[in-house]
């Protein structure tokens, strides 16, 4: 295939080999975390089989996500996250790490291959830059290099570091309430919560009755949105607009522990549209994808009533994403262009308050980190943070190990269980990668 | 704007500057062939007003089809033509043919300004490539370099090129009938045609009632698709698959005048899926935009059970375009890449049958025309041929005359009321621009 040519050909090792290897199948298909869609027939053949049609109602659904994950424009209307027209930038290749022969180790301390890390973590591809080079890239199953692969909540870290950008441009105002943008949010209890809040998930808030219930909430947002579907008596909000309309008070703003939701995210957006007048895929296309020089479109799923899902709802392929966490280690700037300021990425890594996020849920998957303009920080030897995407997307950037890895995934267990996991093992490639300082990346 | 600067960074003469001008509006807002959405308030806003709110019911009405022939991807569900990883192949600058200076004539003989010919034929944008240059690139209104504006039945010249292709190859046997390759057509009337006849529009079959009504035709085959809204009590055929199941006899196929229709191509596809196991998103991609260094991805618009709509579907941007014009005038080479076989090129400009063309409703417009594989052939000086997609889109390749022109379009009239005087216009840049061979294109 031409993609694998590819690869090989730009390989600083062929011998070496282990980034050459394309797209193919580990484990035992029975293994749900590493099945491969087209394997089982899902969307296969012309048509497909009835029970293999992915449909609204089973999209989401544990047999069909992982085809569903690599195909949101083909399940939603979506918005097209535009390259625009530079060229392509170059993503250089370095001397090839085996990764698969690095071994990590589980929660109890015993040792584990990396393959059974792709299945407990069920990898569809990862990338490992080392001082900016393609140290290590693969593809598992379906997933191809041209993939949009959902990012899920990854999306949030692009619109905080946009946010916190248009702040640093004079363009928004961070400690400013969201109803100054957005006047009708005054009637919203999400009105009240600055755009700091916002930004760092301290507004309390709730969209119908549980609060603490996070699937119900999360059910509430998806199917106001209409990317879940909704039952036949639904009569919630009809879309993002109105379901951030719907929100409800649940205490002062700003207090009480970190408080993970999708509001806040999808407000940001709301907030942003209006300062700037343009969408958040035109934002995106402008501000990062078009001067990272990104060799692909992304997309941004639509809602019902054509509002982008600005939490959780783009797609993107494996090396753009590791241009913007490439981007993100050096400060800002990207094949010598500056994209943020280093202001605001010197204040992300800096992180936010610790014993916030110790209180909440999310404290015992990451003890000592915190949360900041919606990154996840780790605060670990290599200063690393990184965007968190259910069924286990990650762009984790370090920059004292000068490392970035991207991992997407169609992880179908609990989206936290794997964390600690998933953090050693990436700190586990770095060492890997330091151990071999002696041979360094440059060809 | 970042592509206006690109565009006439890059042009020969600034000081000329025809092909500098960016994105704009010309004439009256009231002539509605040349409204702009954005002006009118079509989805502006976040949220935009209650009645400039695109939904599936509205998509295709007079007000909102330009913006929803340029937004397909948010109207419906697509798969994405992808444009690889391939770098970008270049598509050099000439020497800027100030085109807009040039004078046509209408079909009474009267002389008429560019600009007329812009208003009525709804332009969205134009290109003019002259021995391989861009000589003129110009975008009105919305209209946007990187905008993947609807092809309409331009699609079709795609797949007619592909079936010759495979043929060639011998993956095809284009005097077999459909049923060889699809069995289950075998019950439709569909399945007795051959893959030429197919190709031809010489294949005699109904939808429903009425053969001789294209609207009716029309509005069967896209509520068929969910391509357009279908009442209350829709009970026809759900989906494309189902529609050509449904065909019925309507005469001996083969003889007759040409009759141009929707669901020949739409079989077609079906063949050719199932001959490659591959979709047409991928069979494009892999055939031409990949190969071609395309700068865009494509993308096709599935239908209600997420086949590609084969027979109008795709939307594409500009500049892609002309490289596919391109590549079929210099005989199937693109940027030193044979892309198909010189002989289907050859094929193609040979044309069809004359008689059957002439004897059809189609011939008026184009008198002394034919057509074959899928591509409209014109017979004249240069011997041009075009692909024809509904609302103006044309891509017109004129292999004695040097030039590849491509009209992207939202033209409210009669779909073939223009056609002389397209015709004549291309014809009139392509003298314009002999006149200035003392001047050649090459900088």
């Amino acid at each position: 295939m031409t993609y694998m040519l590819r690869l090989c050909a730009t390989a600083a090792l062929l011998a070496a080999g282990a980034n050459c290897l394309a797209a193919d199948r580990i484990g035992n298909a029975a293994e749900n975390n590493l099945d491969v869609p087209s394997e089982q027939g899902i969307m296969v053949g012309f048509p497909p089989a009835p029970e293999n049609l992915i449909t609204l109602q089973n999209q989401g659904g544990p047999r069909f996500v992982r085809w569903s994950i690599m195909h949101s424009a083909s399940n939603f209307p979506t918005a097209r996250v535009s390259r625009g027209t530079n060229s392509i930038s170059p993503l250089p290749q370095g001397r090839p790490l085996d990764v698969e022969s690095i071994q990590t180790r589980d929660d109890n301390g015993n040792p584990i291959s990396m393959r059974e890390f792709y299945r407990r973590t069920g990898l569809d591809a990862m990338l490992v830059l080392y001082q900016g080079r393609v140290v290590f890239e693969r593809y598992l199953g379906d997933m191809r290099p041209t993939t949009l692969h959902g990012m899920f909540s990854c999306t949030k870290s692009l619109v905080g570091t946009l946010a916190a950008t248009l702040a640093y441009e004079g363009k928004l105002d961070l400690s400013a309430p969201a109803r100054r943008y957005v006047p009708e949010l005054a009637a919203s209890a999400l009105g009240g919560a600055t755009l700091q809040q916002l930004l760092d998930m301290r507004a309390n808030y709730r969209f119908g009755d549980d609060i603490h219930q996070s699937g119900s909430v999360q059910r509430i947002f998806h199917q106001a949105l209409g990317v879940m579907p909704r039952p036949k008596d639904y009569n919630g909000p009809d879309g993002a607009y109105a379901l951030l309309m719907s929100a409800q008070p649940a205490g002062e703003h700003g207090t009480g522990p970190f408080r993970y939701d999708n509001g806040s995210t999808q407000a940001l957006g709301w907030v942003m549209q209006r300062a700037t007048g343009k969408s958040m895929s035109q934002l995106f296309s402008e501000r990062f994808w078009s001067p990272l020089g990104a060799e692909q479109d992304a997309d941004m799923v639509l809602d019902v009533k054509k509002a982008e899902w600005t939490a959780a709802g783009m797609s993107a392929n494996l090396r753009d994403l590791a241009r913007f966490g490439e981007m993100m280690r050096l400060d800002g700037v990207f094949n010598g262009k500056r994209i943020v300021p280093s202001e605001i990425v010197a204040d992300i890594r800096k992180g936010g308050d610790k014993a916030a996020f110790a209180a909440s849920p999310s404290g015992p998957s990451r003890p000592g980190g915190s949360y900041h303009n919606q990154w996840w920080i780790n605060h670990d030897a290599y200063d690393s943070y990184n965007c968190a995407g259910h069924y286990g997307q990650r762009v984790w950037i370090a920059p004292k190990g000068e490392a970035v890895i991207v991992q997407l995934s169609t992880d179908l267990g609990e989206a936290s269980a794997q964390e600690p996991l998933r953090q050693r093992t990436y700190r586990a490639i770095v060492e890997a990668l330091r151990r071999t300082a002696g041979n360094p990346a440059t060809r």
